[in-house]
């Protein structure tokens, strides 16, 4: 096993986590002649298609050290691995991204404050930490706004939306009663999301700007290119660089932001305004496996094992579509839809909302 | 488990064999859902992408078994399956391709006078089953000529070239002494391939003809679409066709063939001879990983899922390098090259000839 900042065919990429992130870095390592170790807290898509598999809690410290022991880089396909586990991992192998995107990521107030630092715009947020700061922090953002919990939120999950009248105490109940920010509204004509990667010398490749849709705070559809200007797109790629150099970062970025339309001297301007970042390969880079010269998750690998980052090429004009619950029972037409790229992630039940598989379409390019 | 003729995701193929085939065949099958079994007398690279494994001979009825009885289909890696245990697996699962592929392919004898049977042309050949059979066969096909060993041949193994004045005993013997045919030599000006499917209700789709150039016997390269004319290549695919209809098989086969030009009236005619029959997925179809709407991988688990079959459209030209023994060293370079796929099968030993992964390169079309 190679043992230097560099990884070399044959070496054995450990990941974090066994969704179906996991299971496409997999399938992309393992074209490259990677081996995968994944390590889980039980069974998941990934462990199908690993050379190796570990069962063990995020928290338990003997299990991660040896789990790390055995590969050459580490990785995750999620933000919330606990910063002490981290430390742990990053002992005894390389963690990339490192631990420093893991802090600022897993907390959405952390990751506002870094943004701002930055001098990147992002939705007017309040810290609340009781039912008394919510109360303030409404009355200086109005109605409605959303409430957020700080950490282990995603796809919607550990939000609530507060409106005019609304007890501030409930809602912050209803979220759990967690630390947690306030977040203004923001007047967006569109969601996009930036998927970029930066290698271990700091070169930097963006794939074009995705659109996306959500239904229900649950993405449902990527298009891409973006349908923003040329203008937004340079910036929203140059925000996405800005951050991943301030994080030293290596790896797969995704950042995610909102395009606002304002009035500018004759014409209107495309604002933006970041979302979140998540330090990791993101579904709507999803295209990239069907509709680009490389895709994120061969991208990532290349980027973790310190290798040159690949050509970010799009094929054509790109629509993206989750396959979510039991909408998974389509397989079959998606299969005989000429030019479908069907993906499922092998998972056995079809929970509401649950991430099944996905599908992309392609309209080549001329 | 699904165990009508069709398959549905979350269903397990099994896969005997466990080298770059299988391996790429479990990536393909991840990638719709389904888990691979791979069933090999040794580890291999299929081993490292797939769910499960076993370790045993090809020749262990009770392993077979047991294995086919967990799988809801039965795949092959190549063609040199004991007939006694494609029965042991049959018993246990649906075979696909089914037995008669099997037995067909892995006799040059059997093989060649299958053609024969459905008027498809060949080079000249002789069975030979002894020193005395083999002067005879030199003297009807003059010389030089090639001897091959009827069973467990493969780039190049089991043959030699028998020429004017040779002794036919120790020529013979060099190959093992093993029952064989001689054959004519065949003054082709290219050697070609098709990829083709047939699926489980008779339809069929082949990729676009491959050109292939040897060395030493071993597929060094492919490009595709071949040079030959429209109507050579029409022809090629109606014998694929020919030859899947009789065999009433389900997968993906594969036919190598010789073009030769012979004078026709005021042009020139390229006459077709079929060289060998592969009744699996094959190295010359690799380029439709990357450049094709569906992989030869995809296509053949479709096919043996019951599935319908993917469309067979090409995204430019190709070409494909295999990469052989040491020079596997140059993956890093390969890595540098903007548009090169890179694909390394994960070998620990880069032995001389020996297949450690492939590149391909697209030249969009338009």
């Amino acid at each position: 096993m190679s043992r230097g900042p560099q990884l070399v065919p044959g070496d054995t990429i450990g990941v974090v986590g066994a969704g179906q992130l996991g299971r496409m870095l997999a399938l992309a390592a393992a074209r490259l002649g990677l081996r995968t170790h994944v390590f889980a807290p039980e069974s998941g898509p990934a462990f199908d298609v690993c050379a190796e598999r570990t069962i063990a809690g995020y928290e338990d410290a003997s299990a991660l050290a040896a789990f790390a022991a055995k590969c050459a880089v580490v990785t995750y396909e999620f933000e919330n691995i606990p910063a002490a586990s981290a430390e742990v991992l990053a002992a005894a192998a390389p963690v990339r991204p490192g631990p420093r995107a893991l802090a600022v990521s897993q907390d959405r107030l952390t990751e506002k404050r870094f943004l701002q630092s930055l001098g990147i715009r992002t939705a007017p947020f309040y810290q609340v930490d009781d039912a008394r700061s919510l109360a303030q922090a409404q009355t200086e953002l109005g109605s409605p706004a959303i409430l957020k919990t700080r950490r282990f939120g995603y796809d919607g999950k550990g939000q609530a939306t507060i409106r005019e009248g609304d007890d501030p105490a409930a809602v912050l109940h209803g979220i759990g009663d967690r630390p947690a920010i306030l977040e203004g509204r923001v007047p967006f004509s569109r969601e996009i999301s930036v998927v970029a990667a930066r290698g271990l010398s700091g070169e930097f490749a963006a794939f074009d700007i995705c659109e996306n849709e959500h239904d229900n705070h649950i993405l449902a559809r990527t298009r891409a290119p973006a349908r923003i200007g040329a203008a937004a797109a340079r910036r929203s790629v140059e925000i996405a660089r800005t951050i991943g150099d301030a994080l030293d970062y290596v790896g797969v970025l995704t950042v995610e932001l909102f395009v606002v339309e304002e009035p500018g001297e004759g014409e209107t301007i495309e604002s933006l305004l970041v979302n979140e970042i998540a330090p990791r390969v993101h579904n709507s880079g999803h295209w990239t496996i069907d509709a680009a010269l490389t895709s994120q998750f061969e991208q990532h690998v290349r980027a973790i094992c310190g290798w040159p980052l690949g050509s970010t090429g799009r094929l054509g004009e790109v629509e993206m579509r989750n396959i979510l619950g039991s909408d998974a029972q389509n397989w079959r037409e998606l299969l005989h839809e000429p030019g479908a790229c069907l993906h499922l992630y092998g998972k056995r039940e079809a929970r509401a909302g649950r991430k099944m598989g996905h599908v992309t379409r392609v309209k080549p390019a001329g």
